[in-house]
């Protein structure tokens, strides 16, 4: 290696920062030490990126840096957890400085935007890969789970659904424009940290939509023993979205493509005018899409009032690089 | 896939365990969740195990499954935290069904047997690696660090040394007897958890010999700013290791050699007659090899009387499969 490991994760990961929860010891020793608040819970999640699995060859460094740390925020979101402490597993082919320069870059920026603090990981040679472990903080007793949900409750997702897929696809084309919102939806996610926040004390279940909207909110009536109506019309999506499933004739298609990074969550009916709910919505940072029912699985019910059950196992769409491997 | 992820993580990894401190929430939602008791600190490490480059292709999955976890439980050993959960990032070729079952229990009986919890963590598709971050507890303020030793400390080291480089040369052979201690240091290596809490309230500084006793004792050495000199003849070796470095005419050899998972810590000249030192120095679990002087780096004293100084940099041996990149 050209650099070695030591002085690659000095010169780039090793850091001040103005981190909400400073660690006791950081990067340096044989593990690092934190102190959890006695009045809050520890909640925490790993995701792996893998080249050609979960993202192109040849993407940009920095925007792999912000898309690994951002996949992982995205799950603390679902929990309605604030982001302490990561730590970065990183295996890369080479040493490559001015590549570990832009990731890093990338990687410590959100992690800035969110005061949380790099404690630690390991630096190893192999096929590029990202194994993110991040670490949150939660009153105790408080996480969002998605087993709470109840019959009669309405279904909301943040953002649109879709886009990042329709990014994809836009990815893999040559000519890419980076203003784009659905290559910018799939290229940088924001997680929804604020949003996870404020769902905290109101949701009755969440869950970040990673591996798309069916096989994601599927995941939350299993948990909580019940069914769910969707409506498609009020199904949120961007001018491109919208375009793509006209061109295609499919509708359902939103509903099975990945890395949309946006939460799918349950509210108590009374909770429609609550006045943080009735903001959101207006502002368009949530919308309401269906219902919670008795029973099992998930329908889809199409605009011209056909419905469509869609099974747990629905991948309507593959391609050869999309976020299909997420635990859940 | 023959088996999806999620009927393997079922399957092999969400088992019942009898955890020390068990989780709020384990495996199966976007993050797990864990109370720290309110006099304990958070210790975290990870590690990754990558094929060609940490272990040999084809290795047996029971054993690297002990090993990806007793790397990361050393570093625990080595600051005197009790193991209490981990989180595990496996990419893997393909969902092999008897490979992943054989990791499963090897992975498991370790856990099991020091009461940690498997809490969450990734599986994905691609090159074979190992990604694993474990979490463990200490009284608040208690950890064995890098930086506290002093001028006049004795230097110890746990086990053999050496004996791990000599089990990755076997292993590289075609005739391996599986009852070889050097192989066996190699492929199954023990964690030193119990001693590393046995050491908190004792040692002045501790790190767990990795990447070669010369490169982590120079680590203590450049965290307390001191030097240290350690006679050679003093180094426990295993009867193997003793012929090989005769072989090479080269008692250098084992100083420079990875993956010995032994604890390397220095103790107060006052602490030789603790009762616990002298038991544990009786029963050969520790041996004495030197001590911190004034100055910087590593000098050893070899039989004849000439003195070797180690810089950092130290890379005596250099092997195609052998632990050299674990973060320190």
């Amino acid at each position: 290696m050209a650099l070695s490991e030591f002085t690659l994760i000095n010169q780039y990961f090793n850091k001040q920062v103005d981190a909400a929860f400073p660690a006791i010891l950081g990067i340096g020793d044989d593990c690092a030490l934190v102190d959890v608040p006695s009045n809050m819970q520890l909640a925490v999640s790993t995701d792996t990126l893998v080249e050609t699995v979960h993202f192109l060859s040849n993407s940009a460094p920095y925007l792999l840096g912000h898309k690994s740390l951002a996949v992982n925020l995205s799950d603390l979101s679902a929990m309605g957890a604030k982001p302490a402490w990561v730590s970065l597993a990183l295996t890369l082919p080479k040493a490559d400085d001015s590549w570990v320069k832009e990731f890093s870059k990338g990687f410590l920026s959100l992690a800035q935007s969110h005061s949380m603090q790099l404690i630690g990981g390991d630096t190893t040679q192999g096929p590029l890969s990202i194994s993110v472990t991040v670490m949150g903080l939660l009153p105790k007793g408080k996480a969002l789970k998605r087993s709470g949900t109840n019959v009669g409750d309405d279904v909301y997702v943040s953002g649109t659904i879709g886009s990042a897929g329709l990014g994809l696809i836009k990815a893999q084309q040559t000519a890419t424009d980076a203003l784009d919102e659905d290559l910018k939806q799939y290229l940088k996610p924001t997680p929804n940290i604020d949003l996870g926040e404020q769902l905290l004390p109101l949701a009755s279940a969440c869950i970040d939509v990673s591996d798309g909207l069916a096989a994601d909110l599927t995941h939350i009536l299993n948990a909580s023993g019940v069914a769910a109506r969707v409506f498609h019309k009020n199904l949120p999506m961007t001018e491109g979205v919208k375009e793509h499933i006209d061109e295609l004739q499919d509708a359902l298609w939103p509903y099975s493509t990945g890395d949309d990074y946006q939460l799918c969550f349950t509210l108590p009916k009374a909770l429609t005018k609550n006045k943080t709910i009735v903001e959101l919505t207006a502002n368009k940072s949530i919308t309401k899409i269906g219902s919670i029912e008795v029973g099992d699985g998930l329908i889809v019910v199409l605009p011209d009032g056909s419905e469509k059950a869609i099974d747990k196992g629905f991948q309507h769409f593959n391609s050869s690089v999309s976020e299909t491997s997420h635990d859940k």
